[in-house]
């Protein structure tokens, strides 16, 4: 079959690729119909995390199930689906909490051994481990279309948990960073009964984007945003504050603009293995941080839910779309900031 | 002052009274600008609930502070406010837990020495006791007017907390019985994360009204509401499903719409000594009742956020404005069901 | 193999039956060493709930994996375990929702073909499906003996639940019923931090089984239930009742314990087909019921934490330990109220 | 009156000041019966907190009521009651969302100006501000000895609040330090359904009282904590971790035994401005912090509850029992680490 490795740091290529194979009697077989390209997969592919040779990329993926294990209850044949892009365990201590992205046993589809020798999804078929718990049925009587229900596996999904376990109805909530994952916590926050959404960012097209979706935009080259913030709620601060960049300065900006008492909420992914906070400041604050991979199949059904009601629409931050066959073009202008967010078709 | 008095069964009449006096450091004095007839002043009106003669009726108002006793600290003189009907004591058990609906001293306005002796709002002036707790400030800068303020002290207050106390974000909410409180539990859902609002009532114009807010409406004459909610769920039932009615009947239909292991919500005030439910079955469907008078207080700042930000607009309910003076006519023809929701101006 | 199986009602017999087969990946064969005897066997042993011929009965039980399907991952061969009484499908909304006891698919073990046709654990063998899900390891390195782990599968954990799904810690717990499940409450509220628990029953030798847990014991027949939990409570009333009985009488009396704004959680099962409630002080008090089929696999692993710490130790209940053999006799003593609870060894 | 005054730092006198008079109808007058010094009191002693001349100090005190303002509703003359160590305004932002410790103009008793101007509990009288809120009436007809509830308005509640907002019942709580604070927070968490305590500290007796706690005691000059705790939960690390101490040394040693999606709570005061964290480990663990000014109303019920119920038994750190006429010793000894706890009695 087809499918997108990675040669080297900068260079992919649409490959001819052994189908894998289901080795677990928990496993489906998925024919790939869209897949996207994700922020997470730049790390391997600018050489920041580096990867065994040839891997197959991509983790967020959709399609028709062409062949079901003997203890898969859920799906058979024919039937449409989102994975996940994490597979967890179910069984561990974590998982068992419903924490599924702290799984002693975490697997990220495309990332590598590390990450539980998972072959990715941009490819025309892939193979959805423990899918009962990983993968969703996708509802075919339903208006959304498949370009909302794809990001339900990864960004929509990280977005709208880093707002739902923080968020009271009737609060304040702002974005720092309005990449992908920080737009659909604007869209979250908005269907969870924000009051007010506020997004920040520096990219006058980001902002617009925000905007369009209610929220009020900030641009901190112009603006101090934690004059904006306070300006909005009375001088208190964001009772919800979600940092959607993952980089120290988002994080220091991000504790500037949360309220005596509120939660910042930390989607964006740190690597950093040391950041200086002003540690007083939050204590006087009371603030509660809460980081983390995402539990996505703890939300995903949440989710899919409202985008099947037409209340989330993650779709409309898709930019460009493209076959399998563009990848390494895709992959270049991804890089290059030259697109929002891509979608592959596997079949061309 | 003018106030609308009940004289006896059927016959109110707009006396001069003496002004209400504040006797307590944590009162205000309140000059009304709203007021509005709520169903529970039918119950006197109509002789179900027999209250002592002349008492002056009304429990959801809104207003201007024209004085604050010694020990109040969030208002003053020209303050504009909104009021609970209900007021709590702030340190009973219950009150103490965030249970106010279950106040051992509650008292309500308008309804008499049982309800705590408390003159009401539809008047010129109404004493607010224990206002820090009580009322809550009406914001000067926002879009909302008063008309969707007015009803956060009661219907809009009561609808939102039938539907937040039982939701998860992405279910199906059913609300039976399209009245006032029906049609702002049915907002409220919208507002909350409810995937799917369905209303099921009787009456074609409250019907319309449903729809109109986006609520798949269900005529319970026509189709069998249960049917309906079970091909909307995928034959499993409403996650919540909130009873605004208050009746036997209502009651009973409800317990057929709710999901196993779902929730049945039920803002709908009961006076019935007995009713006869099919327990067996919902302890097979596992299903949770919530009920009682509300704990307004704990969900009126929600409430008045989400109305300030344009999310919550219960005054479109409003059918009818009229002069404190016509309210003889207005209690006529609200309880003739000539008018859906009717607001009066103290004033006039 | 040995197992018990019922003829006809009110005769069991051991008979020798084919051990049951693996039918999936999932499964698990494990060789029990443990089986009680529960309150729930009594129903088709009484002929009130009418089984198949010759089922093998049994819910409650521990034992050794002796085989483990392929897409098992959590159990081996040589493994000790204890396995919830009722197996759930993981996978539907209940499931995903983390309320399994309303599972669209539930399962239980020895009790017929309507709940899944599962043969019981009253046997040498039992196949426990979905094993990952339903069945926990037995620490090998605790103090707690397999006489209180052997509990966590059932009424240890039933009872746990009615009271952790409803408690504050410093509440006062009434529990009605000092059955097995009603002593398990009783525990829990003491472990999970009530500052008082209150047992109410009318036999002597189940009072003394409370109060020697360290619960006020009420006999029913010398005091008023109402007046004594009231006088415990500062006239209020017990913040949580645990109705451990499931019988009208019990629902009622229940009613009269809970404060205002309290909750009355219902493990003990109802299957009358109609109760007539005061629904109109129900209201009035805003009281919360809780009912259904126990969410096992949810509270198991807390369970299983706190019996292996020393703090919950259900097996003090056993009255009686027998032989497989002896099981006919077992059951007579059972259902004769000879005996609080009996273990059977199946390899005797 | 007699009071602890602080004329510099290092030395304090017990001096004759004017009794504070009631300034609010919401105020009560308290004769002191028992007043503590906190670990927090050295802040001013030692010159770390510039306070104003001649203040009088303490915050943990409880008393009879003397006089009660015309809005007290709670209490009367003759009263016996314990206070919270902070007044919060009840009807801001943060107490409407019941975080009472986030008030925008929270006050501490002894602490000067900038705290709110509150003369101190170190005295023959005290005024008490919004009594209904600040402060709760001692059971008469209990069990537990004033020695208990003393602390129910201050390190009991920070202790208990600390493991209460974080634990899941059956977790394993360590504990990171065995001062005051920790030792109540070890308390805590047995009752609140931890299976296991571990508490982490250098000093001989304080491990021992750990110990007699029933809490695994941890030297951390022999052995390493993170070792200790992870050999004690089959490597997972704690569930939940709480930092007693509020140094850059205790965080990071705390850091290092929270298990993946644990929660690592922080009732020890942090001042520092900023602390290098490693953040990469944090979010990879995916670990919420909680930290902050203690909720002391929001929990105190319940802490009372459970110590007239005998189950916390603060009590048992007081090391030291004086009049306050030896207050000067009494600060020395503090200081110099002579006394665990040292309790004063104004009428001496």
């Amino acid at each position: 079959m087809r499918a997108v490795v990675l040669r080297e740091p900068h260079r992919v290529e649409v490959a001819d690729v052994p189908r894998p194979e289901m080795s677990s009697a928990t496993d489906i077989l998925v024919r790939v119909e869209q897949t996207a390209i994700c922020g997470t997969d730049l790390h391997p592919y600018e050489g920041r995390l580096e990867l065994e040779a040839d891997i197959v990329l991509g983790h967020e993926f959709l399609g028709t199930v062409v062949a079901a294990g003997s203890a898969v209850t859920r799906f058979s044949e024919g039937d449409r689906v989102v994975s996940s892009c994490v597979v967890s365990c179910g069984a561990c201590h974590q998982c068992r909490r419903h924490q599924p992205g702290n799984c002693a046993g975490s697997r990220i589809f495309g990332l590598g051994l590390a990450l539980g020798d998972l072959a990715g999804g941009q490819a025309e078929f892939v193979v959805v481990p423990n899918a009962d718990s990983t993968a969703r049925a996708i509802p075919d009587t339903v208006a959304a279309c498949d370009d909302d229900i794809l990001f339900a596996g990864d960004i929509m999904t990280t977005g709208y948990e880093a707002v739902a376990r923080a968020i009271t109805p009737g609060d304040t909530v702002a974005v720092v960073g309005a990449g992908p994952v920080g737009l659909c916590a604007a869209m979250a926050a908005d269907v969870l009964g924000a009051a007010q959404v506020i997004v920040v960012d520096k990219v006058a097209a980001r902002l617009k984007e925000a905007a369009n979706l209610g929220a009020v935009a900030v641009d901190a080259d112009q603006d101090d945003p934690a004059d904006a913030v306070l300006d909005l709620t009375d001088w208190r601060g964001a009772d919800v504050v979600v940092d959607a960049v993952g980089h120290e300065s988002a994080l220091l900006s991000s504790i500037a603009l949360v309220r005596a008492g509120g939660t910042l909420s930390i989607p964006g992914v740190y690597n950093e293995d040391a950041i200086t906070l002003p540690f007083g400041e939050l204590y006087l604050k009371g603030v509660t941080l809460q980081m983390g991979v995402s539990h996505i199949t703890e939300y995903m059904d949440e989710v899919i839910a409202l985008t099947c009601a037409g209340k989330l629409r993650p779709g409309s931050i898709i930019s460009h779309r493209m076959g399998l066959s563009e990848a390494a073009e895709a992959y270049r202008m991804f890089e290059a900031r030259e697109a929002t967010k891509i979608v592959m078709d596997p079949r061309k």
